[in-house]
């Protein structure tokens, strides 16, 4: 029997206790008078007003306590729920009542854990909650609830259950090869596995927009010292969140802003400056800020208009190579000196993040370049924000091309067999089908406490 | 009708949104699907599991829902609860499609007023309410439930029938003075108010106690630079808090940390070191170190033991007269230079911050100072914490005296009977029975939203 704070608690007028496991009702019974004192009568799904008491049937609070009997409760097993008020110490209180009396405190996750091995819910669904909690946006949220919802273990399931079929056919032929049945038709198998490929393929593929539209996209701001790094942060989210300065060098780690475009999320780093530097602190600095590079979606290389390019800039120039970046020209609102000729293959973009001018055409160019891209016909409802999905669908579409290759190349029926089974085996792990303990745990640790 | 988060969202895994008074169910009902799809029958108090949607039928969240028939609910009035999972955005878009169906956000406590003002609770018990969730610890959570109860509300109630019914027997002879009826006996009278006085006079003693359980004691840690403030801050709370160093003058501000003492909270205040300085920052400090001293219920006075007293010492020491202070002699683990007299009304403790001798006695004698008072023949029901419910009754208290002098005096009945009807009065305005209207603004706007 599991025991725990289902709310945060310290915060917000109610907080909620839940139990779930076999005899949990039986645990709660001696602990909740209901109105006038006697016992509650505890029919299933009734939220009951009553009283919370401790062993020496002290009132810890005044509460209203709900039974849910097995399998109409989130886990499928008994479960109850105590609403009490909020606060740090009612909820505590409650809960050492609880434990005292038998209840251990459940591990994060574990009540959805109980949900999916009791079949009430498959692994994608179980993720879904996770997403649903943890979206930023609405975008991501509309996303996260229709997987939970049980969209995305619909669509597997369903072409699971067509590459099953055309595995038993093979097997079928394996198993009978002599015998005067109706060898399957290879164009028609060909044919279920070339509908099932053309309806994964979209779905891969929009793992990049679920991703965006559930991490955001990270955007570095680089550039030596004193090219207003900062004041472009600020400039851009609107407000004073970095420190400014007219010394070189104040921003000494990397400070990270969200800034949303659209319901776009992006995350904005600012750095330390670029340069060579004897301070260790400043060197550290750097070091991080050339380490965050390779992560970054997107690079805007901040250049001072005023002062003109040196070889700290170009260096830093250098580092952009190969990335997805913004050259941005600062300063405008000073006199500019010439820049010398800059890489065509990125855009230039000219601001005042004092006076704010052009920092509009600069979202405008954030906006183009982290944008979902358009083009694949994936509905909404399945695109992918898990890379564990993207990596076992990624798979799946894998092994089907193998299979209709051999397939093709007329190899034996014992060779085609196996690669279509590992297709169906890997769609089986999404749902949680056939996916191994670890991946499992690996799921179910990403969850807060009490869910 | 108001609709308002019940929980803190984005942490934990359920949130609630409530909504509250005429006509809440029929605006929830187009946003409820049960289970397969159609509307729950909405039986009161019954928890029905279903689907959140938005004005377009788009799924927000899987949710639980509740409805609670007026008058069995929180407010009185018919109240519906939506039970969706935790998290940033669920709860807010919700809250949205709700208030967009016309539902008003609720003021803080708004729900709580509702209930006092419909008559489910007085105003002790409301108090009650934010009591239980701001208890710090489980002495103030204990006393807070039983206010929460009524308790409290039932004392002052009947003390009040009482005083009402001496009242009476006074206007009935003011009303009628010619008539033949038995006069009220003026020793009933005065037996009367003695008992109310005698019943009174612990509970508003009670008070300084309840202060205490209620917000802790607040102990200032005061003294020159350099002698160990912030060690002892540490050493007294067991952790590395403060930031320690050889400098002096490193705590440029006040550092504030909570001690727990057998259930009894202190809050102990690491100052600025107290000298003469140029520096503008440190004069600050200095100046935020005195103007703590009155308003702190125990000072530490620090002096170093090693280095001895000087000038700015004896200046420290000149600041805590007339305190509850407490002489802490710093650094016994060096070698220790002769400490001239000290005042002989303080207790003198030395310990060593850095190994921790002595710091167990400081604490003790910590304990002995802030200690609550023993005594006082005061239920713990009864204990008073809200500094309201203290004014109150102590003018009670004095308008009883008053009568009972008047009566002992001769005066005339009409005289006696205003001063009586005041202490009445100041008894409802404990239960909201004659609060006026600010009293009972003033209370609720102290309340979280969604309470």
């Amino acid at each position: 029997m599991i025991v725990a704070p289902a709310t945060s608690f310290g915060q917000g007028g109610i907080g909620i206790i839940r139990l779930s496991g076999p005899g949990c009702l039986d645990l709660v019974r001696p602990f909740v008078l209901g109105l006038g004192g006697g016992p509650p009568s505890w029919k299933s799904h009734r939220l009951y007003y009553g009283q919370f008491t401790d062993s020496s049937q002290r009132v810890i609070d005044e509460v209203m306590a709900v039974y849910m009997a097995s399998p109409r409760s989130y886990t499928r097993e008994d479960v109850v729920e105590i609403h009490c008020h909020g606060g740090l110490v009612v909820g505590r209180r409650i809960l050492e009542t609880l434990r005292h009396a038998g209840a251990r405190t459940a591990q994060p996750g574990e009540f959805t854990l109980r949900a999916f091995l009791n079949g009430r819910i498959d692994l994608t669904q179980a993720e879904g909650v996770m997403e649903v909690i943890e979206a930023r946006h609405r975008s991501a949220h509309q996303i996260a609830v229709q997987h939970l919802e049980g969209s995305l273990a619909h669509f597997c399931n369903e072409l699971r259950e067509q590459l099953l079929d055309s595995l038993a056919l093979l097997e079928t032929w394996i198993d009978f090869p002599e015998e005067d049945i109706d060898h399957p038709s290879f164009d028609s198998i060909v044919g279920t596995l070339t509908s099932v490929i053309e309806n994964l393929r979209p779905v891969v593929a929009s793992f990049r927009n679920g991703r965006v539209l559930r991490e955001g996209v990270s955007v570095l701001i680089l550039g030596k010292p004193n090219v207003g790094k900062s004041s472009l942060l600020n400039a851009l989210v609107g407000s004073d969140r970095a420190i400014v300065t007219d010394l070189p060098g104040t921003t000494r780690d990397t400070l990270e802003e969200q800034l949303d475009l659209d319901g776009l999320r992006l995350r904005l780093t600012d750095t330390a400056g670029l340069r060579d530097s004897d301070d260790p602190v400043e060197q550290e600095g750097v070091r991080r800020a050339c380490g965050k590079i390779a992560q970054a979606d997107i690079v805007l290389l901040v250049i001072d208009g005023h002062r003109g390019m040196d070889d700290d800039d170009r260096s830093a120039l250098g580092r952009c190579a190969g990335k997805n970046s913004i050259i941005v020209i600062n300063k405008s609102d000073l006199p500019s000196v010439e820049i010398p000729s800059l890489p065509s293959h990125f855009p230039v973009i000219t601001v005042s993040a004092a006076t704010g001018a052009g920092i509009d055409r600069l979202r405008e160019e954030l906006r183009i370049r982290a944008g979902i891209a358009d083009g694949e016909e994936c509905p909404e409802s399945l695109i992918l924000t898990e890379e564990r999905h993207h990596q076992a669908l990624s798979q799946t579409l894998e092994k089907l091309g193998k299979t209709i290759e051999s397939l093709n190349a007329g190899l034996s029926p014992e060779f085609i067999a196996l690669d279509l089974r590992e297709a169906v085996e890997s769609l089986g792990v999404i749902t949680g089908e056939t996916a191994p303990e670890e991946v499992i745990n690996r799921i179910f640790s990403r969850f807060c406490i009490g869910k």
